[in-house]
């Protein structure tokens, strides 16, 4: 990265994609991603264990064959991210992690190896984003317990990114909230909280969360859109309490919250019924949408509308954090890995809202 | 009625459809949808004020005009349900409930005298129904402020058909438990609970209530189906709680009830994540769908997909009474009365779930 400085221009600058967990599908989506997709997945910087992928090729349906959907791609070493722009369609711009090979683990099978990679991978890609050598990153999926055979300290991606973040700034973790967006070409929702159950997501519900969740998707929507975002607040009861009579939450916490940021200059509405607001945000061709994205208030009242339609094209967002990061919105998928049945749709997906993002690609 | 009796075949019945609040859209939805789909509309038995559908006639666009959609139509008394059946299409058979005019309230505003015509109207036609006089109701929508008004003793129309039955059946309220379906062409859901706070939701996530929502279930699709229905049962926290690590209510209620439903032959599955059961559920053209049927734990969980799609083709169906009901999914919308342009679909929707429902005709 020697050659490369931070003032190169961000629409030069490549993006990253880390393969993810090696005994799951990330290697085989990558390349179906570029066989399936050249022209899309150009500028594309693979990091991981190239070996991996020599070995996932024999099980993805590469060849120029009948059948086949693709042209036939093969792995291009680089040692500068900077080389990936140049690079032909048919070519996978390979950026090696470790030791050639160290990624080869039995597919399907959660091991301290297969973590050690996932997680390096994703370390030296945050750090060439976060010094300006990498436009954003996209992320595979990785296995937690793979991570924590490993010894690596962070349950996920997400804790891993917010850890060196915060050390790049020299800031405190507690001083970089981030939160999760989901989307898809239809709808982006954005949680108050994620991984609690309903019970304890019912006290997450505060007007310090509910504020912050709505100044981190005002920032980062801000910069997708080039303008303000129309957000559309979801409440927390039935018809939104309907004035308190089944809930309080919307009168004592949410509307509040609303308030606030309003005041901040933030289009903030709601809060909203909660079975009707995802609705009236989905963008149709036929329609306009009421808002551009959905602030949801636990979980599932996000992530059903965004999956109803089929999982195959949501993309996940870590909003928050001083780079764009983007993953497809499924798992490793142990049981589908080797099979070259995995379809790679979600993570293709992934990088076009990386690159919406990082403001290569209008919306 | 007294030329009727109760032996008469179920297919040679008419299905009741009441007025709902005269002062909402009801009217104007039941006159829009007899004009526009006069076929499937035939022998439905309209319930009411015939005054106030003589006066939706003026702003209802039905004259065989440029731009209109449909023939005119026009009302046909009668005194007996099945003469509606012989009408011929073009004629709306009316069923005159109190002194003609009664119900020429002013428009989108709540009225004692309007709430007694709409809880009259459903009163006539439970009565029908549960004396096999009717093959079922379709209750268009009506104002709960108004029924109180009137001093009816129950808040909406669930309840009022819950007494009507019980009388009927010389059995307590309590050993009539209901359960709200909704549904449209996608997407069937059962709730367990209905208009309560989340926190009330999650407190009646019982082993009674899942168990008997599953029973209610079992039955009512067995009939539309002519089999038993494959039941998809959510989980109620994220992930369904993956093992037990985001809430216990499905190791400690949501198994158990489920494995206790399973012994009677129910066939129930789960509990499932609730972010993709429902997508699992979808009925699409291209793809069989897992499950005929998705338990939702609260009212949003089921809501938020039902609707995502659109409202207006969600149709409300009431379980575990002994007469068929649906409802269209959705209210009076006083400010679009009197308008023109409020949309049938749901109701006609509501038609065609009623005549699935009593076996008219198959799914």
């Amino acid at each position: 990265m020697s050659s490369l400085t931070s003032t190169t221009r961000p629409d030069a600058l490549p993006l990253g994609l880390t393969q993810g967990d090696p005994a799951g599908i990330g290697p085989e989506i990558i390349l179906q991603a570029f066989a399936t997709q050249p022209t899309r997945m150009r500028g594309c910087l693979v990091v991981g264990d190239r070996a991996v992928f020599e070995r996932a090729m024999s099980w993805v349906p590469l060849a120029d064959t009948p059948g086949h959907r693709g042209p036939a791609v093969s792995l291009f070493p680089v040692d500068d991210p900077q080389q990936a722009l140049a690079c032909r369609p048919g070519l996978i711009p390979f950026m090696q992690i470790g030791p050639v090979g160290a990624g080869c683990v039995p597919l399907g099978q959660v091991s301290a190896a297969a973590g050690r990679l996932a997680a390096d991978a994703v370390t030296w890609a945050a750090r060439a984003a976060l010094h300006g050598h990498l436009a954003g990153i996209v992320t595979a999926p990785l296995n937690k317990l793979a991570l924590s055979s490993a010894g690596v300290p962070f349950p996920g991606h997400t804790e891993l990114l917010q850890a060196e973040a915060a050390k790049h700034m020299g800031c405190r973790l507690e001083d970089l909230p981030v939160r999760m967006m989901l989307a898809n070409d239809e709808l982006r929702t954005v949680l108050v909280s994620i991984h609690l159950s309903l019970r304890e997501a019912i006290e997450a519900v505060t007007h310090e969360q509910v504020l912050q969740t709505l100044r981190i998707t005002h920032a980062s929507e801000s910069r997708l859109l080039g303008r303000a975002p129309r957000i559309g607040v979801a409440g927390l009861n039935p018809h939104a309490g309907e004035g308190g009579l089944m809930g309080r939450e919307e009168i004592d916490i949410i509307a509040p919250a609303i308030a606030a940021a309003r005041a901040e200059g933030i289009l903030a509405s709601g809060p909203h019924a909660p079975d009707t607001v995802f609705m009236r945000a989905r963008r149709r061709p036929d329609r306009d949408a009421e808002f551009d994205v959905v602030l949801a208030m636990y979980h599932d009242q996000g992530l059903i509308p965004v999956k109803y339609l089929g999982v195959e094209h949501g993309v996940n967002v870590t909003l928050g954090l001083p780079l764009v990061r983007t993953s497809p919105d499924h798992g490793t998928a142990f049981d589908l890995a080797g099979t070259g049945r995995a379809d790679p749709s979600s993570l293709i997906q992934a990088v076009h809202m990386a690159r919406a993002l990082t403001g290569e690609t209008r919306e």
